[in-house]
C-alpha cells in the first residue's frame, strides 16, 4: 500500500533542508522501491503569513490523513509579538494535540567523527548515545485550566496546570519501556517527586508498570540531579523517560552534549505507528536561505519514519550508513566544521547522501 | 548588636560540614570582633527521627527568631519511603515559605585551580562567574490548587498549579536587576513564554522592570534554549532570573559545569537581609561520617551570610581568600582530588581555613 507523508517545511531553514529529504526519499522510491506519495502543506509562520493561522484547517486535513508527518522548522523573529495562539508554535501544539503524538523519541548520539564539536572533555562523551522518550501531549503544556487574569487585590496573575492521569503515565511508559528491551535495556525515569504531586503520580504507575517488565532495570531520578548527571557523566543513561516540559528541558541538554545539534533527529508518535518527524534544532532565522543549513538532523529524520512507520528497517539503516559515509569522507556543514574538513552547503551535503544510497 | 546565628546541621554530611563552618564562625568571632552568638536546631531527617516533623515548631520559632540561618543539608534514603509531608524536603520547602526566602542565590564559579574536574572543555569554562537568581517561595512548588485524585473515569489524576502573581515577579525581578548590576550588568530572563501563561506574565513584569533598569541589558530566553547554552557557552551568562522550577534544574547543571558542586554556596533571603545560607551540594548519605565531604561549600556560604545579613564583606572576602590559598596550597578533598595534590580531610580542610584567617 501506498504511504502518504505529508512534508511541511515550515519556516527559517525548514524548506531549504526539507527539500534535501525530499531528494532522499524521492531516491529511495525510485531506486530500492519505497512506495509512497508525498504531498505538501503549510505551517507555522509561513501558515500565518498565507492564511493568519499557524495550522490552517487544510493542513491539520493533510496530516490527519497522511501515514506521517516530516516537519521542518517553524518559529522566528517576525511572529514574536503575536498572541500565544497566533505564534507558529501553537500550530505544531495543535498538531502534536490533534493527532494524538504522545510519544517524543529523541536520540542523543555522538557521531564519533564529531566528538571535537562537543564542549564536554571526548572520554565524557565519546561513545554516547541516549534515548530520551518525552510525553508530549499532556502535563503543563495542556493543562486545563491555564490563564491570566486579574486577583482579589486588583494584581496581574498568570497559571498553568500540571496534571497527568495514570492513562497518559502508562502509555508513554509502555512505549519507554518497550525502547528501553529494544536497547539497552535500562530506563530511568525523571521526575520531581520530592516537591510535586503529579510526579508522586508519575512514579507510583512506573513503579507499577516495572512489574510487567522485570527484564527491565527501571530507576528514578529527580530533574534536577538528572540536568547535573547529564553534564557529569551522561553516558550513565540508556534510555530516559520523562513528562512533557521535563523533556523539554533535558532533551535540548542532552542533545547539546553532542556539540552537534544540526545532526540529531525525532520522532512524534502516536499509538498506531503514525508519526511525525523533525529535526531536534529549529528554524535558524538568521542563517535561512543561505544554502548552509546542516540537514542531516532532517535527513536522519526520514531514517526514523522509515523505521517506526514505515516499517523498512533496511532503508533505515542505508540512510544512517550513507551519513556515516559523509562524515567520514570529511564532508562538513558549517556546523560542525573544524580546520582540516571539506566545507559543503546544505545541497552538496543533502547530494552526497542521495548519491550513498 | 550581636546577630543570632541559627545552624540547622540535619542529615548526612550536614552535620560533619557545619562543625568547619561553626570553627569558622568562632574564629571570627575571636579574632576579627564578629559580634554572633550561634544556636542549633533540628531540620530534615534528623528532626523526624526525634520528633517526627522534618521542621518542628521549635526549630521553626528559632529560625524566625535567628538574622541568620546557617544550613547543612537534608534527607536520605531512610526517609524516602515517606509521605511527601514527613519527608525531609518539606521541612526545607516549610522554612523557605515560613521565612519568606524568595530570593535564591545560586553562584557558579570555576575556580582556576579546579578547571580540570569541569567535565567541559577548559576553554568553554574558564572564568566561568555566573549567578543565578531563584524565586523560590511561589510557582508550582507552592502553587494551588493541588494534590491527587480519582477522576470521573475512576482513574488516578494528579496535578500542581505553576502560578504567579505580578507581585511575586517583580520583587524577584528587582533583587535580580540590582544583582545584575552589581556584577556585569546583563540580565537574562528564563521562562517558557511561548507556551505558558504564567511565563508570558513573568516576561512582561521583567520587561516592565527592564524600563526602570535602564542601564541593565536584559534579554529573555526559553528554558530549552537556556539548558542547551548553559552546555554549549555558559559564559555568554552574567545573571540570570528564573522560576522556582526552572531555577532548580538550570542552577543545578549551572553548578555542576564547574565540576566541583563541593565548592558552591547559596543564600535564600528575605526582603530585609535575613538569610538562610546552605551549600548547593545534598546530604550524600554514601560518604556522610567518614570525614571526606567538602566543608568549602558551607564556608563559602558563611562567606556570603557575612556579605548579605551580616555587612562585613571585608570578612566575607578574608573567608573567600583562605579558601583560594588553600586550593592555590593544593589543599584537596576526595571530590576536587587529582593526582599530584595533598588529599584533604573534612577537618583538615577547615582547619586550614580557620588557620589561614
Ligand atoms: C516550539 C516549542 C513549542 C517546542 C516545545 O516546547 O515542545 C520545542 O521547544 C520542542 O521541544 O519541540
Ligand atoms: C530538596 C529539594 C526540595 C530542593 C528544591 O527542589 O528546591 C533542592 O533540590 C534545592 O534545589 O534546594
Amino acid at each position: 500500500m501506498t504511504a502518504r507523508i505529508l512534508v511541511m517545511p515550515g519556516d527559517g531553514v525548514g524548506p531549504e533542508i526539507c527539500r534535501e529529504a525530499v531528494r532522499v526519499l524521492d531516491t529511495l522510491a525510485t531506486d530500492h522501491g519505497l512506495d509512497i506519495m508525498l504531498e505538501e502543506a503549510l505551517v507555522g509562520g509561513a501558515a500565518i503569513d498565507a492564511t493568519g493561522d499557524p495550522l490552517p484547517e487544510s493542513s491539520l486535513e493533510a496530516a490527519r490523513a497522511a501515514d506521517a508527518v516530516l516537519f521542518g522548522a517553524i518559529g522566528g523573529p517576525a511572529w514574536d509579538d503575536q498572541p500565544r495562539d497566533k505564534r507558529p508554535e501553537s500550530g505544531l501544539l495543535r498538531l502534536r494535540a490533534e493527532l494524538d503524538l504522545f510519544a517524543n523519541l529523541r536520540p542523543a548520539i555522538l557521531y564519533p567523527q564529531l566528538a571535537h564539536v562537543s564542549a564536554l572533555k571526548r572520554d565524557i562523551v565519546a561513545g554516547l548515545d541516549i534515548m530520551i522518550v518525552r510525553e508530549l501531549t499532556g502535563g503543563i503544556y495542556f493543562g486545563k485550566p491555564s490563564g491570566m487574569h486579574k486577583n482579589a487585590n486588583g494584581k496581574r496573575e498568570a497559571f498553568n496546570t500540571m496534571r497527568y492521569d495514570e492513562g497518559e503515565i502508562s502509555r508513554i511508559g509502555r512505549a519507554a519501556f518497550d525502547i528501553a528491551r529494544a536497547r539497552g535495556g535500562r530506563l530511568c525515569s525523571v521526575d520531581k517527586a520530592n516537591v510535586l504531586d503529579v510526579s508522586q503520580l508519575w512514579r507510583d504507575v512506573m513503579n507499577e508498570l516495572g512489574r510487567e517488565y522485570e527484564d527491565i532495570e527501571l530507576t528514578h531520578m529527580y530533574v534536577d540531579n538528572a540536568a547535573m548527571q547529564l553534564v557529569r557523566a551522561p553516558k550513565q543513561f540508556d534510555t530516559v523517560v520523562t513528562s512533557n516540559l521535563f523533556g523539554d528541558v533535558l532533551s535540548d541538554a542532552a542533545a547539546m552534549l553532542t556539540g552537534s545539534i544540526g545532526m540529531l533527529p525525532s520522532a512524534s508518535m502516536d499509538a498506531n505507528g503514525k508519526g511525525l518527524y523533525e529535526p531536534v534544532h529549529g528554524s535558524a532565522p538568521d542563517i535561512a536561505g543561505q544554502d548552509v543549513a546542516n540537514p542531516l538532523a532532517v535527513i536522519l529524520s526520514v531514517a526514523m519514519m522509515l523505521r517506526y512507520t514505515l516499517k523498512r528497517p533496511d532503508l533505515a539503516k542505508k540512510v544512517e550508513n550513507a551519513v556515516g559515509y559523509a562524515l567520514d569522507r570529511g564532508l562538513r556543514t558549517r556546523d560542525i566544521m573544524d580546520d582540516e574538513k571539506q566545507i559543503a552547503s546544505t545541497q552538496e551535503m543533502g547530494g552526497a547522501i542521495v548519491d550513498m544510497l
